[in-house]
């Protein structure tokens, strides 16, 4: 039987070997009690790098986007970020929901916010408006196809809500991506963000979690909101483990998954079926299907090929490359898309 | 010294002496215990006019829309409505507070929501979406310059709506504007919308509220919402007395200020200090100022003269006629704006 | 036709002419813009009497107590009251809907709160809780029987939140009752209140509305959260002139419907199927009916006399006195009561 | 160094080598995707011993309470609990915060509800009132000891309910400690309830998860809450597997739990620091401490000898039993508590 290979997202990767040996001989603890060594050790690892006070492990990256909203903002308040933004369109409407928050919604190019997008939508203190509380940046842009910042971008919106009272937020469920990428350093986002999420079960390969970076009175409540939203775990350091391996193992080697995602984007804009590659920045390619087709016929056409991707609209298909996509899958990838016939 | 004359909006109206006669001989009741007659006899009036089976008075045109968004949706749903709404616009962030639903926002013409806008944005059945629930209209829109919608274009939405499961709902802050200047009839509405909002105390010249209405159940309902959010009333007959006045006085009166906002419109297309005028349909006059000018420049340079107006973004400024504007007023308006220095 | 006596409450009061006279001549404006002077003055002439610093004229008071609430707790703070308060019981659940606040219900003599009382469930800081935040207070207290606080309770209470940092709103309802029955003064309740709702539709005999004291930035956020909550009414001042006429004219003369409240309770003392009456301090008279007798039963048998009243619950009914019972009615009243056969 | 023995909670608890042998053989997905074949298995094997339809996999008994909660409620509604419930004090206001709805609290005898307790607290249909949804209840009651329902009073519970029209959910969070102690079966649990959470972190032993029961549609709806909250986890089969091995091997062996618990309880009530001892049914043992101690007192001399355990409040301590604990350890336990000198 053929193996599928999997691009649908840096999600679906399983732990290697020794991350499993991690796992398996972790020390753990009631982390309720705030007795897990190990979960302690990830926090406070992941707080180091990034230059910040304190860390929060929770089940997952909506968790901590969410929680960082909530800390961030009270009810009737406004977040600005991007349309295409994953707090906004992929976390069920927890914006609205776990935060009673408004949304300004912007249109950036490939989903990158400046100060000049920013700086008009800031709502006048009149009772008509909600209040302006937050400024929440993605990066990479998962919809913007792995679209990275660039640094002084990130510190002109810094300046921006610095003057203006508002909180900046960092969904960095692929940030090692853009830093792999970009070069820049964790510290820099430390010193620019209020909050950052950071995500393990993504690029990185961990089985699960996601930790939240903040002051430590920020942490503080944001571990109270944690229980009441019920991601409190007990022995959670089985996953921290992971965790931890990830960040001592799987980081540099990003820039495979990279170069990875430049070869099939290359092979793709050869083809008939696609009309239009988006440069790729990092691991994500996406791809505009030619006019006679529509992206739901190019990904069945891959699928019964075996190689898995997803439709993100009517005309558009991504691919993902991650930890367990090997070059020579890469290699027997491109001879598909070379081939194909939708 | 010298009058102002008042376009800022038609909720600056005070009484006539007709409707503070009829105000003083209401009969009231406690209108928590289901007791004041006024009340009963204004919210049935409009129940029928609109062919609805009930309505809820309530203090403002804000609260009515609000409670209509709650009764039609659930927390974690979804609303779609135009960019510039009011329910999303400026009555506080709102949908968010009250109704923890997320928003889906279209780039209407002026506006105007169509289908062709409305179904690409209805959200598949995943978790990762808020579930697609309501659609608000607004008729007429404040922000498209008082622009009408035709009653095809509602009759089509309705059916999408009904196609999809959605319910609609109509903000109909000045909806008598609409009637009037469209000629359609009010039972049709009744026929297409779930709920309906109805303004007194814009061009109608009440001094206070708004009517919801709705189905039986539906407004049962949102009574409940409506003594939650504080908004049920002793002896409210006063105010509806001022409001079932002002349907049998001031609706026919409303072509009246329509004429007045043609008139203005026509001077200002003369002058240097206007780009371009919006098409006027109703009470609205919306213009955007020159290039060298801002529309703070143009604002205070016609209060010099006694023209009171808002701007409404960095180049554009709004008028709006209404049952205090007399032809005298808008003879030395528009003497005002032909001869204006800015 | 025999003439009803309405004892249900005294919400249900008519304006006298000399305040129907107030109404029509008050001067209003549009209050969204803040030019209705009436309803300033009304805010100011409050702010003054309690010593606060501003004033919010609201449609009811329930949205004075609850945006109280909201403006002194965050989502998942704990709010402390008796278990019978109205804010908790009889506000349709709107310190969850409105705040998202958990509430901690005490037990309290007549519903009287005190120090010793509150101390042990203020909770500790533990995620596990929510964050104490806030006590409520109501004075008179209405399910106690129109019972009043003593202003040294007052104080230790105020003493208490002032160490432990948590915020205490007073649900004055019938605060002028209270002020009146105890010869207090309304200053001091400025000082030890952080908020204070007035209710201007109960015995003061106002049609409408309800008043929020608290200091300017308090307030200020609070007619953010009445906009939001659809309370923001135009031209209110209306409504505002009775409640200045009720200020001048109607607190004085509640000492007179406490002397009825007493007279009526003597008379029901006497009886054999009243078992108990609570002392009356004010103008509520609280009794429970005889062994043999339901509450339905007593309250149906008085209403076939043309005594209107109401049971609190299965054993226990409330008559309430003001404004419009007469002497003669309380005569009447009395030789209902005397002579009733159940 | 001298091994603590720690009685605070049997959330302490960690794997044995059988459960991380099967934790790291798991087969794991993308739960996200649906695609974690453990998970589905865990989800099959709990709705299968309680005759339910369908279970969700989520991080923590609070979010399968506060989930359940959330579906069985809207904003506005009241839920009834004993005042004790895990629910309402130990959730962080996640009632009031997650779904907005209010609570009636009752005082059960340990924290048993029955139907006389519960019928008179159903809100009449009123709009003063929240609409009364939903009643939980908690088997066994945490804060009664351990103590038991018996399986006629849940029927008798769930026939008031279906009448009343009420939804009702178990706080499961030690259900098999009560099947054990009881006889009593699972698949009776599933006629009886509309929600059941179950822990797997608590006496069966496994690091992280509990399992929400309910129907088909009623879990598709607790997924989507589970994706807002970010309680969807990727890999989360190695904890489902530990959640499996619990179930296969951890269950019958409680009754040892259970007997531990009662030896316990027997040598407290020998001694002189202790007044009286709650009857012991499963694994919590609850006592009053003696006249002239305080529970802090006994903690810590407790604590000074070896033996963890937690004042519960100002006069009782809460010991309770688990995998974790051997019979020598209860030998030792008990010899310290004989001779302890406070």
């Amino acid at each position: 039987m053929e193996q599928k290979i999997d691009f649908r997202s840096d999600t679906v990767t399983k732990p290697t070997l020794g991350m499993l040996d991690a796992m398996l001989s972790a020390k753990v603890g009631d982390d309720v009690y705030g007795e897990d060594e190990t979960v302690i050790a990830l926090e406070a690892k992941l707080a180091n790098i990034f230059h910040m006070e304190a860390g929060l492990f929770c089940p997952s990256g909506t968790m901590t986007n969410q929680i960082a909203i909530k800390c961030f903002t009270q009810p009737m308040d406004e977040v600005i970020c991007d349309q295409t933004a994953h707090v906004y369109r992929y976390e069920g409407g927890g914006i609205a929901y776990n935060s009673m928050a408004s949304v300004r919604l912007l249109n950036g190019e490939r989903g990158i916010l400046t100060p000049e997008l920013i700086e008009p939508e800031i709502n006048a203190d009149d009772v008509h408006y909600p209040k302006t509380n937050l400024v929440v940046l993605e990066n990479t842009v998962n919809k913007g196809g792995g679209k990275c910042y660039h640094l002084d971008q990130i510190e002109a919106t810094h300046n921006l809500c610095a003057i203006k009272g508002l909180k900046l937020h960092l969904d960095g469920a692929r940030i090692f991506n853009a830093l792999v990428a970009t070069g820049d350093k964790a510290a820099a986002y430390g010193h620019y963000f209020d909050g950052i999420s950071v995500c393990l079960s993504k690029g990185l390969g961990a089985p699960v979690g996601s930790v939240l970076l903040g002051s430590s009175s920020m942490i503080k409540q944001a571990r109270r909101i944690r229980k009441v939203l019920g991601g409190g775990m007990r022995q959670a350091g089985f996953l921290a483990a992971a965790g931890i391996y990830a960040l001592d193992h799987h980081v540099d080697r990003l820039a495979e998954d990279h170069l990875h995602a430049k070869a099939l984007a290359h092979a793709l804009a050869q083809t008939d079926y696609v009309a239009q590659v988006t440069p790729v920045e990092t691991n994500i390619v996406l791809f505009e299907v030619a006019n006679k087709f529509s992206a739901d016929e190019v990904v069945r056409a891959l699928g019964r090929k075996g190689i898995l991707c997803n439709a993100t609209s009517a005309k558009t298909v991504r691919l993902v490359t991650h930890l367990d996509i090997s070059p020579a899958m890469i290699d027997q990838a491109i001879e598909v898309i070379d081939t194909l016939d939708v």
